[in-house]
Parts: structure tokens; sequence; C-alpha cells
């Protein structure tokens, strides 16, 4: 066993949470690249080197702090937060990899590594600093992509040059990644149990589709003539609602988040409405089927209403499975730790553990969120829950990591 | 009878639409106050002074033809269009005015005046030019209006100043006003039918809806848990559906034209959903019925989804109905020129006469739109309709204009 100690993870978790406080409860402001995110990353690296980890930070910013060892298990997630973020997002499982990295060196344990990727919260786009080094993007191609604000990749990490310290880290150095997360949904708290081993990472479908009817006056059209591309949206969304109920599981979700009316006046029959579709489902077949019934209530919609009928182009991210020996590592863990108070779980949100499965084994843990409640100021878990979760995590770690003990960097 | 002359009535018109046209079919591009509108606006005070009327310009730019006359009856519309118009939109009732009052004073016909109003299609709010002249809004806060440039309407009016010739005219002089206009609508064109006898324009009840619900993952929340703003704002929309159908008349017109989801992202459950909501009939009864009926949905559909819900101060015109002298002129000249060809009908759009029906007795004839077209450069309507709809309101003219001939000016 790894002899993590909580206190120090809890004290490393709060002066973490002091870059960047928003001043509103424990929230955070700690965007990619800003000075707060910077800084952080400096601290964490400070926080690795005295750990006795060897610190490198890569080309876009990633913090890594690597266990003397030819092959070592990979333990983190993102320092990183939303422009109104929570303490715990991605900033648990990184002070968990540094509370794991650091107990193992102390005790001579298996060689386990830290790391904190660059703009897991999507400031250049999703998982970016991940995408980059499990080569989903590469860095000429993401060096152009911008922000909201039309500030490109290329220029956000030049705010960062001058602290890195080389190329990317040979993956080949990793036999497997661990993830550990806040859950950011409702289902460990309202059951009121302790923990979820991921099951897979769910895969997302997302496009826009446009309905095209007659833009007119909304005074003298008279109703049964109008070809209102409205109306032909709310049509669409409640058929669609019948028709997935047999197809769908309680944990599949899809959303209408995005609607852009022409001309979007009081006194004019919308002519026009674009809006987006996304759905999420950990099985491929199952997003597939969805996809048929989206096409084809659409196209029956838009004859009915007379509408064209457009799509763009759909973004698909395929579901990931956790692999079996980290989640039989992680299970094992939890039910020493919380017999009874665990159960598996899908992940409804991207995780940089979906990117780093291209390269190596991965397994993501989940604790409880308050009221299911994360992107903004209230996101909270208890600390027992917290500690907890360490606990599972650095068990599961001992029971995965290579063997054969570390020596400290002198 | 006044002899008017209908090659000489479609001559005109044709000539007005040449100024601002856009090239485009016979779309015309002559917002109020653009050089295209105080071109127009000059060539017919021109037209006017030829014909022998007095000619004034008043302080907004409402162009007047004045008959030599203690009482006249006034004929007219405006001559403004939509940013992207059409050619009948306002300039059929303003040269049908200039074509009755030239043929009355060369015959020696009852006294007729003719106008254009100023901003009848709102760049500065709605009927601007006949609101003020007929006192439902005073030039001093119409001087603070703006359009969406926030140019102010003291600013747009400052390019006539050169042209105005006095203060306003006063209303005394007429004994009554009559406005012919297209239909905008597709009843006419669809029945075959050559002209309508305006019974009342409708009144129009407007207003913003809010539902508040919660802001949330996309991929975490769960659908049973979610609080959807644009999963509330649909089933209000089908459910106010059904409960009108009982309460409508086929006249009877509502629409959701604007539609604003917060925060509008693909990957978050809108949190909130901001719509405007607008009703139109010609009984206020039924109005009021259908507020009612709206009020009614949205607060059951707020509390089964667990939304708040906030309305705007809602916006309110009450229907006008025409003169009933004023119809009975209007219904015999159309039997006497259209035998089983016209019907009554409401008018779903505002028009200067709901604003002159403050000052005067109003009658309202319509000729047929090919396809209901309006407010856009493929409005038209025959010909014949043309005619025939000059014919018809020179005859309710000659019924209703005050007794005895008149001078034409020297």
């Amino acid at each position: 066993m790894i002899p993590v100690n909580p206190d120090r993870f809890l004290a490393d978790l709060h002066e973490l949470r002091a870059i960047g406080a928003s001043g509103i409860g424990k929230g955070v402001v700690r965007p990619a690249f800003s000075r707060a995110d910077i800084e952080a990353r400096q601290w964490l690296g400070a926080r690795m080197a005295q750990a006795g980890l060897l610190v490198e930070i890569d080309p876009v910013g990633s913090v890594w702090g690597l266990a003397q060892a030819e092959k070592s298990l990979l333990i983190g997630s993102h320092s990183d937060t939303q422009p109104e973020g929570g303490w715990l997002d991605g900033a648990l499982g990184v002070i968990a990899g540094l509370e794991i990295a650091r107990a193992s060196i102390e005790a001579g344990g298996p060689p386990v590594s830290a790391v904190s990727f660059q703009d897991e919260e999507g400031r250049f786009g999703v998982t970016t600093g991940s995408t980059i080094w499990s080569g989903g993007l590469s860095l000429e191609t993401a060096d152009d992509l911008t922000d909201r604000d039309m500030i490109s990749f290329a220029q956000a990490r030049g705010a960062m040059a001058h602290l890195v310290t080389g190329p990317f880290v040979d993956p080949a150095r990793f036999s497997g990644f661990l993830e550990m997360h806040i859950e950011q949904g409702p289902w460990l708290d309202q059951a009121g149990e302790a923990a979820a081993v991921v099951s897979d990472i769910v895969g997302i479908r997302d496009m826009r589709i446009t309905f095209e009817g007659q833009q007119n006056h909304a005074g003298t059209t008279p109703m049964h003539l109008r070809r209102d591309a409205f109306q032909a949206l709310g049509a669409f969304n409640a058929r669609l609602a019948e028709r997935l109920r047999n197809v769908v599981t309680p944990q599949t979700v899809w959303t209408i988040g995005h609607v852009n009316l022409s001309p979007n006046a009081h006194s004019v029959v919308p002519g026009k409405a674009v809006f987006s579709m996304q759905w999420r489902d950990g099985d491929a077949a199952r997003l597939a089927r969805m996809e048929e019934i989206i096409r084809e209530t659409a196209s029956e919609i838009a004859q009915e209403h007379g509408m064209g009928l457009g799509y763009s182009s759909m973004l698909g991210l395929e579901p990931v499975p956790m692999d079996a020996a980290m989640r039989a590592a992680l299970e094992a863990a939890a039910t020493e730790h919380a017999a009874g108070r665990w159960r598996n779980l899908q992940s409804g949100a991207l995780h940089d553990a979906a990117n780093l499965s291209r390269l190596m084994p991965v397994g993501m843990l989940f604790v409880p969120s308050i009221d299911g409640i994360s992107h903004a100021f209230e996101e909270d878990t208890r600390d027992e829950d917290l500690t907890r979760g360490l606990h599972i995590l650095a068990g599961a770690a001992s029971r995965i990591a290579p063997k054969g003990g570390q020596a400290a960097r002198s």
C-alpha cells in the first residue's frame, strides 16, 4: 500500500484553490494560460520537485512530475478551470496524483508520475493539452486555434514559453493512466454513495440542424398558411422525445442548447431556425440508432411543415471504454475502502483520460458532487469523500503500478 | 363620379417606383428619410402642385396636397418603404389619393386632399408620422426615438428641414380619411376576389415571457433531473396551440417570433429562455381571453418544469373599427365595380388609418397581394386589380366627400 497523507492532500488542494480564488464561495477563476493558471502550474512544479519528482513543463504548458524509473504509472488531470469554475474540477485529480507519487517515493513504493494537462476546459477547443500530447491534434494545427476573443493558441502559450523545459514527454515512460475526478452529476450524491468506478466515457454526436420555411408578416399571415420555422422546431422537439423513449437508457442524454431564429423579431413569422442537436451515450450502436431517429424525425417534420432541411457536418467522438485491468484494480480498492457504497458509472463528460486511451490503459474514479453541481462557484464535495477517493486511488495504484521500488532524486 | 385616369395613375405609380428601385424585380429601397425617400417626397409635392393642390410638408416630413376648401376628404397612405420593400405597400394609397384629388379638381368635383405620411414602416417605431400628427406621441418625445443604428428621429428629420413649409396641418380641415392598401395577406388572392372593405384593424398584444430553470452540463445531467428552459418553451408552445383552438377565429394569429436562450451553447442545458408572445384579433374580448389562456398555460408549464416565470410589460393596441358611413360608401362602390367579387376583411396589419381614427371617420380598402407576399421585393398586384381598386376608392370618395365643387389653384 502507498501510505498517502490525507491532511497534506487536503492542505495542498486548498493552497491550489487560493490561486485564482474568485472570492465567491470556494470558486476559482483559472482559465488556461491566465496569470492564475500559470502561477498555479509554477506552484505545482515546485511541489513536485519538493516531492523528489523530475519536473518537466512541455511546449503547451502541461506540467509533469516524473518518477525515476523506466516505466511508471501516470496519475493526474488538469489544473486550469472554467471561466467561472469550481475548486475541484481537475484540481482534485492533479493533487491526488501529486500526493500518491510523493507518498510512494517516501515509502519506497512503486513508481508513480503526476501530471496536470493544459486547457482541459477548452479555451481553445476541448481537452486541448492531452489531445495534442496523445496525437489527436498536431501542435501546428493547434497553434491556429483561437479563443472567443480571437487570441490564438500560439499566442497564449507564448505566455508560458520561458517556463518550458523541453519537448513533449515520451508516452512510452508510462504503463497506464489513472484519473480521479468529481462526478459533476447527481447520481452518487443522490444515492449517498462514496465513489464510482467509471465503465466508459460516453460518445458524443453533435450537429446543427436548419429548418427553412417562409419569413412573413405576423399580422397578415393566417396560421394555416404559415411555414413557421420555430413551430417546426417545436414539433421536431416533441416528436423526437416520443421516438427516443424506447431507445434510450437512463444515462442517455440529448440536448437542444442553441437556437437561432431569423429574423428573430416579435412581428415576423420566423423564416429560419438553426439549432444544435447533441446526444451522448456509452454505446456506439445506440448513438447511431439515435442519429437515424433524429434524421427521420427532422425529415418528417420538414415535409409536414413545408420546410427546407439542412444539416451541418456531425462531430463524432466515440465512446471510450476503460481498461479492464485498471477497472479491476479500482473496483478492488473501492471494495476495500467503501464496501457496498460504490457503483460503476458512465462518464457523461469528456476527460483527459479519453485522449490518453489512445496511448495506454486508462481508468477513472469519480467521487460525489454535492447536488451534482459543477462548472460553477458552488461546486463542492465533502472532505471525507475527497480523502476516501484518495485512498481508493492509491489502493488501485498499489495494485496496478509497475513493480519495483524507486529511489528519490537527491 | 370623379373621373379618374387609370393610365396616369399606373404611370405615376411606376415613376414613384423608380425612385429607390432595388434593381431586383419591382422592389424598392426607400426607408424614411433616406435620400430616395426625400427625393420621392419632393417628386410627390411637385405632382400635387401640378394637380392644383396646395402643397405642405410638415415638420416630420409628411407631404400634403390640400384641396381649396374649408373641408375636404383626405386620401392617402405612406411613401416610405421597408429596408427591403415592395413597390405598392403605401405607394398605392398615396398615388390613389393624388389621382382622385387631381381628377376631382379637373372635373370640378368634390374637395379631396392627398397625403403621404412619414415613417409608417417604423424606422423609429410604428406608423411614426401619423401617430405624431394624430396626437398619439408628442414631437418632443418622438425626437428622442432612435433607429437601430442609434440615429435619433430629431437627427433624421433634420435631413428634410429645408423642405418643411410650416407647422402641422390642422386636422379640422378634413371630413374623413380613406386609405387604399394592398392586403399583404393571401385571402383575396386565394379566393380570386378583387377587393375587400376593411371592417376593422386588429388589436395587438405583445409581451416577452421568461422561463428560468437551471443551467447545467449537457453531458452529466440526466434527462429526468433537468430544468431545461427550452423544453419548457416547447411544452408551452404545444399546449398553448391546443388551448387556443376553441377560442380563435381563422383570422386570429399568434406568433413566437423571438427566442433567446441562455447561455445558448451546444453543451449546456439552457437555464433561461426569453421569448416573444404576440397575438392579434379584431375583438378586444377575445384578445383578453387569449391573454388569460397564455398566462394560465405559462404558469402550469412553469410549475410542471420547475421554472421561474416572468413577464415583461404588455404592449396593447386596441382593435380599431372602421367608420360605418365610410364602410357603406366603400361597399356601395365595391358592389358597383366588383359585384360578387369583394368581401369584408379584418386588417391584420397596422395602418395609418388606425391613428387617424382618433381624429375623424376612417375607411380602408384592400386589393389583392399576389401569393400574399409583402415586405419583400417580390410584392406585386395585377394592374387590373390596381385600377379596379382606384375606381372603387374614387366611387366611395364621390359618395362621402364634402359636397360642393372647388376651384383649382391658379
